[in-house]
């Protein structure tokens, strides 16, 4: 079975028996269509390939950890998009928890699927209580004080932010939660993979940053734009649009480089890449340039006429 | 030092442990809030007094397993104040975390507040991991899916809710918790502790549909009235205030009788006693009861006229 396969399916189950029986009907379907409607699910595949990479002795484990990564995820997009944040109204193409059901039930989703990250981590570890408990603890770094995603969501409601700080704690802590996680499980060290998850968490949210720039709403599955519309910090606005692309594409490389020596090196460096032009595929960079290209000759000779592109693209490094 | 004591200093030095360092001013000072203007205590009292009753050997463990359901409280008020559900300005005498903060750091506080309480039993329980995750389970059963507290809450979204089943997971769940807790944190099987845990819940929510009908905002310390404004399910309306009032007598009463043989046993009804005099004071039921009286005096002599107060206290049990 595929490594996404996987993570699907695990998340089928452990859904279904961490929901348990007897729950609200309307609060668990919120829960489902919040976790069920698409998403790569690149934090799951994450641990599961370096649980691979490590042995992967313990799969039902893995498969657990790789759940319980995803259903954090969902929570925290289930309330990032509420109205007291993005007011989002679409979310990978369907609309958001919110609108499907309502702010009630899309405030406790998400808090319900917090609590079921635990309980599918609980259901599935009890012939490794060391290791669950690492697991525990790598997840509870990454979502929690003082640096993990819920952190970074709170950086932007501080008047002041470092960027990078705000990008690890925002996506990377998840992802070297990832990372981590799928070591744990194993059984192994989890340190050596700290870095694969810390750079490819930070790409990734240089990527969301470049797309929300240059992506219109349909390729991103939520409305664009929404970084200047919430005064967020961004890379595209502070590295300019070519620059973030040129940071984008270093953080990939040292996410490859970072990846320890193992019979599976091979097949990550494989899924970085391949992640890399699923966030930000290479056409759409080279068709911004060429945009921005045409749009400097025509500036050129309308004088100081510029576009928004070539605007943010000129910002301060 | 007194059980309230104790409970109020492991909050502040674990809420500071688990805060660590660098966390969003904002988004700390939000938490800090809602944790630390007040509050009963009584399910970090309730959990310590088990614990003690069962021989406390674990007294760090004690701690922040009694910690850890006061989070988890506090996460549940600062999501219930907000403007999707009761959308109250005021919580224990003061601005509410959404009045006081905003909205976006109200809810990231409570997801804040959820993920600390796992955070709280993880830095404690290194040197006991079999009761740890005893503990962690009991937490997450009572606050998850399917018949936590979270689910609780849920069943106001529902069309049709069973007011029992409603009762036992919006207030007594973390009860339940509370109690085996602090037989889990002790080393002893929770089972025998979970009737006292129940009984008191299920008292404790009556008494907060009781007062939400009798008591004033200034005795509750939040908005009166909520039940009705909220068409949520209530003893006072299904039993009538006289009815609402004799059930919570009887669940006092259960609670007491529940208590297992232990040297502690007139220590624990003693405390089920003074708390049941703090949720429904006696002076509060004898001051309905004349008025009633009073009212269906004048009800007869002008016929047909009827206050509120007397109209649910005539509903259908």
């Amino acid at each position: 079975m595929g490594i996404l396969l996987r993570a699907e399916s695990a998340l089928k189950s452990h859904f279904q028996l961490a929901a348990g029986v007897g729950a609200p009907p309307q609060l668990q379907a919120a829960m489902q269509h919040a976790v069920f409607t698409g998403g790569a699910r690149i934090r799951p595949q994450l641990c599961i390939a370096v649980a691979t990479a490590c042995g992967d002795d313990a799969p039902e484990l893995t498969n657990a950890a790789a759940v319980a990564l995803e259903l954090m995820h969902c929570a925290s997009l289930v309330h990032d998009d509420m109205p007291a944040f993005d007011n989002a109204d679409f979310r990978r193409g369907q609309p958001t928890v919110h609108k499907a059901f309502s702010e009630p039930l899309a405030l406790l989703s998400g808090d319900g699927l917090i609590v079921m990250a635990y309980r599918v981590l609980l259901q599935a570890g009890a012939g490794h209580a060391h290791r669950l408990l690492g697991l525990m603890d790598a997840l509870t770094r990454g979502v929690g004080l003082p640096d993990g995603i819920v952190a970074g969501q709170a950086w932007e409601c501080e008047t002041t932010a470092d960027l990078a700080q705000y990008q690890r704690a925002k996506t990377g802590a998840l992802f070297v939660a990832a990372t981590c996680s799928g070591a744990i499980a194993s059984g192994h060290d989890p340190a050596p993979w700290r870095g694969l998850g810390a750079f490819l968490g930070e790409a990734y949210q240089v990527a969301d940053d470049i797309r929300d720039v240059l992506g219109d709403a349909s390729n991103l599955g939520k409305p664009a734009g929404q970084d200047v519309a919430n005064a967020r910090p961004s890379s595209a606005q502070a590295l300019g649009l070519d620059g973030a692309i040129r940071y984008f594409d270093s953080l990939i490389e040292k996410a490859g480089q970072s990846i320890p020596d193992c019979t599976c090196r091979d097949m990550l460096a494989q899924l970085v890449l391949l992640e890399s032009e699923r966030l930000v595929p290479k056409s759409m960079c080279q068709s911004y340039r060429k945009k921005t290209s045409a749009s400097r000759t025509t500036s050129r000779t309308t004088s100081r006429t510029t576009s928004r592109t070539s605007k943010l693209a000129a910002a301060p490094r």
